[in-house]
């Protein structure tokens, strides 16, 4: 059985948590579980963050309506890293963009290569 | 103009990289950078990481020929991670395999779920 005190942890007992869209393969944000949340992530099937700014669960989308359903949890190698393929309600950045990661360094600039999205989309 | 000091980094200096194919969109590896990564990665095009286990720059590849050719970098909204869009020669991970997450969590059991590869491939 897979046993969530196996993962290596950082000294705020976090691991990053890489989540990915499971069709497309768009990286869609990065954020921080604690043994907790993984094992509530399993368990329920809703993404379940630790949020480091609030210092609380944080089950995505609860309150903005766009949720992360687990597809699969992927383990890396060194064990302190998860990759979550996973079902995205809406945007996953609160700036209603699909994806975190919307600027782009090109040419020595920032340039912002995402538009966010019509609410009532 | 860009800055590496606009980013947030940790208490040691250091910010989350994650690497995905620029092709396949597949994540490939998540590993860590200081300011002078960032930088060196931007101005040589080679991805070159901060080793936490060796304290040192690690210029992926420079050893094992598993070069990583900076695509593109980007940004998250809260400046606190980077994604990588690369193209990896030979495997990402230094188990031989193309991805470091190789490991997937299926009804409660660990999962091996992609072959090393060959080493003249």
């Amino acid at each position: 059985m897979f046993d969530t005190a196996s993962l290596k942890y950082d000294a705020n007992g976090l691991i990053p948590a890489i989540a990915q869209d499971h069709q497309s393969g768009e990286v869609l944000m990065m954020a921080w579980m604690n043994a907790e949340a993984v094992r509530q992530t399993l368990d329920s099937g809703r993404v379940t963050y630790w949020s480091r700014s609030r210092q609380g669960f944080w089950v995505k989308g609860e309150s903005s309506g766009h949720v992360q359903k687990l597809v699969e949890l992927r383990v890396d190698c060194d064990r302190d890293c998860l990759l979550l393929l996973v079902d995205q309600t809406g945007p996953a950045c609160h700036t209603n963009r699909r994806s975190c990661f919307y600027t782009a360094i090109r040419e020595g600039q920032e340039v912002v290569i995402m538009a966010p999205q019509n609410p009532s989309a």
